[in-house]
């Protein structure tokens, strides 16, 4: 058993990609993962999936249809199953995020971006 | 569609008890809760089910039956299915918790501090 914690700000401390998340836990069938972003990522959507953000440094906006919701740090926002949207950083976020172990972050579209699940447990 | 985020640290200043999770997020199956606690909490096991720990403020010792985790700020633990452990905060501490909607904070064991499902979701 791995006995020790993570620091989520010291494993994003260690990405070198942008928009490339890295998991740093597993509960049950889900992952967390941390990523940096910035700049504007891809609309998409995860059929059956919700995708929880959490904020850790810096602010997103995430697009949605129907509107746009902007987290600052500490805040917690889940794109529910279904739903269409694209996170916007206008300067360098870093982020968690909690979802479904298959889960693919590009959700329904597949762009130069997109990362498999083995990539992300590198 | 609730298009608010919420920010984990303000959810925690709402509570008023210790010990006393309340959830603020669901993803699929999982509930994102958080919680405030100083002292010692209750040996128990969650058997079937991991329970992610996430310290916001303070510092977390979660004692294992081989030893113990000390958590920090932004640090993560997942305490494994069936796994027998006890959270100990010398501090007041707060934390954020991610585990299966089912899960019973106090687990396999019944104390005056077991909270329902349906009062951590008032």
């Amino acid at each position: 058993m791995e006995m020790k914690p993570v620091n989520l700000e010291e494993a994003v401390r260690g990405l070198d990609e942008l928009w490339s998340p890295h998991v740093v836990a597993r509960v049950g069938d889900y992952f967390v993962k941390v990523a940096r972003v910035r700049g504007e990522f891809v609309w998409h959507a995860h059929e059956g999936q919700d995708e929880l953000f959490l904020v850790l440094q810096g602010r997103l906006r995430i697009q949605l249809e129907d509107g746009e919701v902007a987290l600052g740090p500490g805040d917690v926002f889940v794109v529910p199953s279904g739903v269409r949207h694209n996170p916007v950083a206008e300067q360098e976020c870093w982020l968690a995020l909690v979802e479904p172990a298959s889960t693919l972050h590009t959700g329904d579209v597949v762009t130069e971006r997109t990362r498999t699940i083995e990539e992300q447990l590198r």
